[in-house]
């Protein structure tokens, strides 16, 4: 019978036979903010479901209001094998801006970097490469003798965009997802030697407000002085927003908000963070946020609001002397412990309107809300995950908080009671959501020998 | 020997022809500001060089280091007539927002309106539709036996961009440019049945701030309250700008500015300005400039400052969780009086790098400065142009501030020491700088019968 050493062999020996499955996964541009990119979604979603059936899944496509989800499932070699539910996102970020990418963000390709080898492309590490080294240590097992566990699969395709269909789909499947843990791969690594687990989430709040002045664009010298400009109106809101201090000045913002608990704050202490190197690296020196926090609190436990995007009149090159009818921006918040997002998006436009002047009109767009998640750190499926993680990498995992939000993992806890098992193979640099994403070759051959190692664990 | 009737009677037989010839100007999208339509600049420079030169004038293209200038020069019929340099301008604003244009922006066409039939098209007020009434004018007399004046004419093609290449071509130009008078036809009518002729127009200084944070785009979620964020620090800044009162903050910034002297106050006072009908034309009810000023004052007499456009993050449909590496918006100053245009202009980069948090550099371009002007009221040549106006309209012009800014006109005061006759058809709704921009058929045809009777007027 085989034993898991063959199954690591296997993967070793089938590199480059996934590379190119997952070169093919990342020339889809399936980004789901974009609606002329929707087909694409499709198109991604099929994709992975003839991989699915290949491995021997059952596996579908299912329509939603949005995005399509992609369902597999596929029994244990053993009766008795607790059932996993592996959920990854196959829609990725806009890829602008385009000029700052070296070669097209749809094209990827292999660079040499200070880590050795690296996959370029958009969603190489976000959530595409993730998401194969599950499936490639499914094939692995498939391939000596059948999977440890009952697996069931979940790939979203909303998840850059607040996943708004995920919370119905959830509810109607409910049975079909409902599992002994869920697996969740769109974390990172501590550092690139450094496995990590994820015990702690932000939540998001999307929102984006349009302010309307006068009802066209206007010659700045004619009406300039006399008619209301809703850059200047935005402007004044959204520096509001924020004390001298770099707290969010929403009023209750902070309930819900709690200290970290000693255990934790020490055993980040402990970590030696190096916050020089973590700005250095992105062109900065100094954390940005609440006075008298570290920066790895302001990243993974203390809340968050940033403006996402501004855009109001002539943007173009040269001049133009116009007073502009309209200015918006897209305002997110990023939540800790028990603060309720739909309090906060109610919250931020109670603040808006109450700074309207006359003649200006304000409008809303929700584009998401989602909890903060904390996760227990005591659990025997933990134990084991780190045990195996610790095998692969011949160090334990650090337990580890994410400044980013993962709705699936609240989504589950609050609709299926299920707990969750973060671990992901993303480093710092990989540059998500921004020109040049990547992914280290040895994130993508190791991510699959430790989901590997972790469901041999977890079927014993 | 034909009389100024004669001349008059002919314009009025020429309109359809000249119509022809105003929408073959207006085909040319010459939009000074993108540099994609400098051959379209070049081409309507060359147009111009053609209609002058059929006309009879000596008539000739000057390239500048920017856009080209249109020279013409015609003698008078009669010795010791006076000289005159009309001034206009062929280049346009950008016609963004495409898509609240009703018909394309440069297939110029007629509609009916409230005041009969209007010019539809980019440029059909400003400047093209004003500077062919000038023209017609010239081409009645040249059929009617000769022009009453010498004529030079100067037509501009970087007017909309704060006219860069202008002084140093004034300089050199100076001997053919010296004139008795300086004719300029950019600015508008009282109202629909009143002239006006402008003495004032305010300065202008425009400013473009680009601020630079992390070296990338990044993930809000990874870095969003440690990194800082460009667009919140330049809302910041903008919103520093204005006092509660609505007063420009920068320091020194009213200095030069005097309060209107009571004359000029009660003659403005006399004019029952219809503050709600000005600001409800465009949707506005409240004058949202300084606190204890009327509207007029905010557009004639007194200085603004006014965001015309920023931009910064993801601003296309849905959301991108990123923290934007650069943020910028472009800034003008309206300005009245004596103010410095230089002094303001540095004010406004002091006051920004003042507020600069650590990791955000500031770059500053600068789009144009130049100085308000107040010419003096009591000339021959203004008592006569005010009787040849009375004579065609059925009532006397009004003398006007204008809140946009003819930097021609104080270069030439500054320059060559020419005074200037500012009188234009242009009506407050005729969109300029806005979608749908029109000129109507009333300002154009009329607006050739005033020009043809002001030279009649100039040249006894």
């Amino acid at each position: 019978m085989a034993t898991l050493d063959d199954v690591l062999s296997t993967i070793d020996a089938n590199q480059g036979a996934a590379l190119e499955r997952l070169f093919a996964l990342i020339e889809i541009p399936s980004i789901s903010a974009i609606p002329a990119h929707f087909p694409d979604c499709d198109r991604a979603a099929d994709w992975l479901v003839r991989e699915l059936a290949a491995l021997g899944f059952e596996a579908s496509r299912v329509d939603t209001p949005g995005r399509p989800m992609v369902l597999g499932s596929a029994k244990a070699k053993t009766r008795d094998a607790p059932t996993l539910l592996f959920y990854g996102h196959y829609d990725v970020q806009p890829a602008d801006p385009l000029d700052l990418w070296k070669t097209p963000p749809f094209a990827p390709r292999l660079e040499t970097g200070p880590e050795g080898e690296r996959i370029v492309g958009r969603g190489a590490a976000d959530d595409k490469g993730q998401l194969m080294t599950f499936v490639e240590a499914c094939r692995a097992f498939r391939e000596n003798g059948g999977l440890p566990c009952n697996i069931n699969v979940l790939f979203e395709g909303e998840e850059e965009t607040g996943s708004p269909s995920l919370p119905a789909f959830l509810t109607q499947y409910a049975k079909a997802l409902k599992a002994d843990l869920l697996l969740v791969c769109d974390t990172s690594m501590w550092d690139a030697k450094t496995p990590a687990i994820t015990t702690m989430l932000r939540g998001l709040v999307l929102e984006e407000v349009v302010l309307r002045g006068p009802k066209r664009d206007l010659h700045s010298g004619l009406y300039g002085g006399a008619a209301i400009n809703p850059i200047r109106v935005l402007s004044r809101i959204l520096a509001d927003l924020y004390d001298p201090n770099g707290a969010v000045t929403l009023p209750g913002f902070y309930d819900g908000v709690e200290e970290l608990p000693e255990e934790i704050a020490a055993q980040w202490r402990d970590l030696n963070f190096d916050e020089a190197a973590f700005l250095g690296e992105v062109g900065l020196s100094v954390p940005a946020g609440e006075k008298g926090r570290s920066a790895l609190e302001m990243i993974w436990s203390r809340p968050t609001c940033d403006v996402n995007g501004i855009v109001g009149g002539y943007t173009g090159e040269g001049t133009k002397t116009v007073l502009p009818a309209v200015a918006s921006a897209k305002v997110s918040f990023r939540l800790v412990g028990k603060q309720n997002p739909e309090r906060i998006a109610q919250a931020f436009r109670a603040f808006v309107k109450a700074r309207l002047p006359a003649d200006v009109k304000a409008e809303f767009l929700s584009h998401g809300a989602s909890p903060a998640i904390v996760l227990p750190t005591r659990s025997e499926a933990l134990r084991r995950a780190r045990r195996a993680l610790e095998a692969e990498w011949g160090k334990p995992p650090v337990l580890v908080g994410s400044g980013g939000s993962i709705p699936i993992v609240g989504a589950f806890k609050r609709e299926l009671g299920m707990d969750s098992l973060m671990v992901g193979f993303g480093l710092d640099d990989d540059a998500i959501h921004s020109p040049n994403e990547k992914y280290e070759r040895t994130s993508f051959h190791k991510g699959a020998r430790s989901w590997a190692r972790i469901l041999a664990a977890l079927g014993q």
